[in-house]
């Protein structure tokens, strides 16, 4: 295999003929392919229909006695908060479980500590303006939040083992007005990485010049193996452990271990904060629904039930993550013109480009029926300082069309570092 | 029957000689009666008990197509909308359904209108302390909404046909810092009352000093009649009329239709209101339940469904609005110590006691074992300026335990009048 770097103009213009023959051909398929966003496929969701049916006419009340049905309770049934504090592997009172959003649930703790402040803190929006540090590429709907609050983002590298901790170290110690960070610790959205233990050490251990600095820990692939279990430390101890015992709120989601758009959630912190949430939760809400709390806990029973759950989705999950791995392997190995992850597990594969073609890549592909995530998006107001990184989201469509989509995206990856070279 | 005030001092003493007696018996009885707040009863919340069951794993698609399972969809299944927009006379597009709180909805509204202003205004937090109307007595839950913001709340006298509109009038147009109003419109918590035609569209034809003054119109009670159907004006379009087409939100809610800790619950606005609120949505939240919304869909169907449901709710619930008006009627009637409502529908009787003497009848009442809203609650701050306001919420309890409960209410407003004469 010659790398695209070593082809002389002949050879490169006799590429490009056939690239651009190829994508004729895509356009007249007329497909519509859509690996845009971390969704479950059907296969996935079928595999909790039974929640659909599992509460009846002589089936709604908690053990507690509670009525699922009327009003009642803030945190969440006792049932479905012993499941996430074992998952988490933390006490039910330093959990709160809530609806089907996690996003809301970080967005409803960004903007009360903008408009409040945090436990014994003062409102951020009186202190100047605050910013946040941002792991990058990372999740576009923690950066949306940063931008509805009018919140400065600085990006922080990302490596094999987690954020640049130096770079963080240093920034939080210095500088007041950095009031948060966004980290997505295991199967990292979208690098795929997992935090190392050295990481999550150095996390806790943070000295940040602001006293109302929080770590906003979105542990959303907590238990999305595709393979072994990985564990990652609990933050949340270690904090405690530090002299840190308020710095962390760690949110989980069941969006990808039940209905992607009817589960629950779950947000965790210390036994301190989470009172203190809860005293704003009074004014906020009649609580969550508990039914949907009461079909949780029929269907999955224990957390030991879930994490044998966790395996079913891993088997349909297995196959399309080998099939992008096994294409960017074979169409684009060797060639000099991309680097992309193999993670074990999460919803994403990412993808780097050569510098400033990821924004033409996603626009031929579209071009051919294929939509990705905007290139961009994975970096804070959308802007990729290289234009090179690009997120695979392989789980939504079927296989055939999987690879389909994946026979696209390689040949504008291509067609995209041909034009480059030419240029 | 005498009134009191033209008892003398023996006929008082032996009055209370009795009193006191009773009071004896009432806690040897050791009750536990719970009236303090407006919940459906069991026999209610069975009516929807298909509701439970109506879904399976053949049945989770919208009629668009939409797999309700998944993600995707932030302001309701076109569905529900269409009940919601049906049910208020209104069109889809000025209505976002949510989650299973109408509280929630309010108090996100408020928070953001708080942080970032309404449509093309500026935050009210950047200009001063500002100010809301607050009708009273009124829903307390309104006022710990004020009360978490910061927000300044100016009482304003309740009458037959709603809150004084001449104040009201005078009010906003002086003061460009009131920004807000909480309205309960149709069976009014906790009097009853319902808005007159008049007092509607004297609302919509307010002429404010804050071009960002907003109505917040919480049509809790919307369907809730005991009896005959009643209908009260349309605001929005009345507003649009007016040339206040953006003055007002109003709120709706299935909680006291379906299940009320499962139930979804409707924002409605002018078409340009719902777009601008839609885009926070966006960086707030995944979106509501679809699931929920398709099990509403599906057990209701349509409008007209919902209000022949209705019925049965008011079948189960004009024995216990009878019993409390017949034994207020029997029992305190011609004796000079107390007025009460009679409400039509809604969830609520409001008594007014002699001044003063509210919190002393809520507890002797909690000593003899039955639990009443705490007397304040329904003024901001929990100060009734007069101490005579007390809500009777009587749905919740079984008629017979509604029946000792309304006998030892008596006799507290009797003690505690008894009480007032002597000293």
């Amino acid at each position: 295999m010659k790398q695209y770097s070593q082809m002389n103009k002949d050879e490169l213009n006799a590429l490009k003929n056939e690239l651009d023959g190829a994508f004729v051909k895509y356009k007249e398929a007329g497909r519509s392919l859509n690996m845009t966003r971390g969704v479950p496929s059907d296969d996935q969701l079928a595999l909790c229909n039974d929640m659909l049916t599992c509460l009846n006419a002589n089936d709604y009340k908690a053990a507690n006695g509670a009525d699922c049905r009327n009003y009642g309770g803030l945190d969440g049934l006792p049932e479905v908060k012993k499941i996430f504090a074992d998952l988490l592997e933390l006490t039910a009172d330093e959990v709160i479980v809530g609806g089907n959003s996690s996003l809301a649930l970080m967005f409803d703790n960004v903007s009360v500590n903008v408009s409040h402040g945090v436990r014994d803190g003062k409102p951020w929006a009186t202190q100047g303006k605050i910013k946040f540090l941002c792991p990058s590429p990372g999740y576009d709907r923690h950066f949306t939040i940063c931008n509805y609050f009018h919140i400065d983002m600085i990006p922080i590298a990302m490596g094999e083992d987690g954020p640049d901790m130096d770079e963080i170290e240093k920034m939080v110690a210095a500088d007041p007005l950095i009031k948060g960070i966004w980290c997505v610790p295991k199967y990292s959205n979208p690098t795929g990485i997992v935090y190392s233990d050295e990481t999550i050490r150095r996390f806790a251990k943070l000295k940040p010049a602001a006293s109302d600095f929080r770590i906003y820990w979105d542990n959303a692939y907590a238990i999305h193996d595709l393979g072994e279990t990985k564990k990652i430390l609990n933050i949340i101890r270690l904090c405690e452990e530090a002299g840190n015992p308020n710095m962390v709120y760690v949110f989980s989601s069941f969006s990808k271990v039940s209905f992607a758009g009817a589960s629950m959630t779950c947000m965790a912190s210390s036994k301190s904060n989470c009172e203190y949430i809860k005293q704003r939760l009074t004014a906020q809400t009649i609580g969550p629904d508990k039914l949907n709390h009461l079909r949780h806990a029929r269907f999955f029973k224990d957390a030991a039930s879930v994490i044998a759950h966790m395996e079913k989705h891993a088997q349909i999950l297995r196959p399309k993550f080998k099939l992008v791995s096994d294409m960017l392997n074979s169409k684009l190995g060797g060639l000099g013109i991309g680097a992309w992850t193999e993670p074990k597990g999460g919803y994403f594969v990412s993808f780097d480009s050569l510098d400033g073609l990821a924004k033409r890549i996603v626009a031929l592909c579209a071009g051919a029926g294929v939509a990705l995530t905007p290139a961009g998006a994975t970096y804070p107001n959308g802007q990729d300082p290289k234009d090179s990184n690009i997120r695979i989201a392989p789980t939504f469509p079927p296989l055939a069309e999987l690879e389909a989509a994946m026979e696209i995206f390689c040949s504008a990856v291509k067609l995209a570092s041909v034009e480059k070279y030419l240029a």
